[in-house]
């Protein structure tokens, strides 16, 4: 059986465009879109990770209101989706509960748009992912990117997602449905 | 050289979720993400097509504020991104806009998440997109997905999307950059 892929969205320790640690707000369009992308692609668990508790609330009530409030009849593929999502304070929490129901822990797997060494594609990726049984847990940072204590502490991190030329500012949003499509999108 | 590729995004004929025929409102989340795909891609034109007038000036507010406005120091990648942003009451304007440009009337190809006979794979799609220079408009719908009129108007239309089991709900924001990167990303 291939490895279970798990994501999480940090908010926190996320960098600002001047390269200052930060944490940044929870957006209920992070979470539609990227929970209706995980879950096209057969992700069972999406984190959305922040340590403010006023914020995971929001994002609760969010989730709260398409999974058993109006918008549950409303639309129902919309209850589905963010029937994936989960809640946790910080990266650990999200290992921890994976661990808890795997028995194992998650492999960290990064994403960055700038290039480093060491980086691997996501061919050789893809190819690995058919192999392993061990959890993996993609990571994808908010704001301008995951910061070096994260980046650091991952077992694998993924090269840049190349377009057409030097450009390369994909929203959140646009990369993570990338990297799902790359790495599990029907070939 | 390979056939340019535009963009159009519409927000009408598209469906409901009843099937009805509406039209949707602009968003400024809409504008951004598939701005910034667009440019990451390579994309030279990308069409916010509606024909109410009230929401082609709002969204040239938006493009300004980018542009020239506080946002263009503030952050020179999105106004980079949103340089390539154009407004058009219909899908022919789009058309006639590329056409006084090229010279060449451009290939309608369309996107949809329902399967349908004679729709060409991603892949089939991106080798002839290297030997072709007829320019190609990529037109995707808000809402529920485009409008049967314009589904037939199409010269070709892509597969859906496909994930890993039957659920597939993207937003079109996620299926947008998904497209781009099947069609353009480097390989």
């Amino acid at each position: 059986m291939p490895a279970p892929v798990d994501l999480a969205l940090l908010h926190f320790p996320v960098l600002d465009k001047n390269g200052q640690r930060v944490t940044t707000a929870v957006t209920n369009i992070d979470i539609h879109d990227l929970a209706r992308s995980a879950r096209t692609y057969g992700i069972r668990r999406f984190f959305v990770v922040t340590p403010v508790e006023v914020l995971r609330a929001l994002a609760r009530r969010i989730i709260e209101h398409w999974e058993t409030g109006f918008g549950s009849t409303y639309n129902p593929n919309r209850k589905d989706a963010l029937s994936i999502v989960r809640l946790a304070p910080d990266l650990d929490g999200a290992i921890l509960d994976i661990e808890k129901e795997t028995g194992q822990r998650p492999r960290l797997v990064v994403t960055s748009a700038r290039p480093a060494p060491g980086a691997v594609s996501y061919a050789a990726y893809r190819e690995e992912l058919a192999r392993l049984e061990q959890p993996q847990l993609l990571i994808l940072g908010t704001g301008w990117g995951l910061a070096p204590e994260i980046l650091e502490r991952a077992d694998l991190r993924l090269a840049p997602i190349e377009g057409a030329g030097t450009y390369n500012h994909l929203s959140v949003r646009a990369a993570g449905a990338v990297i799902l499509d790359r790495l599990l999108g029907a070939s």
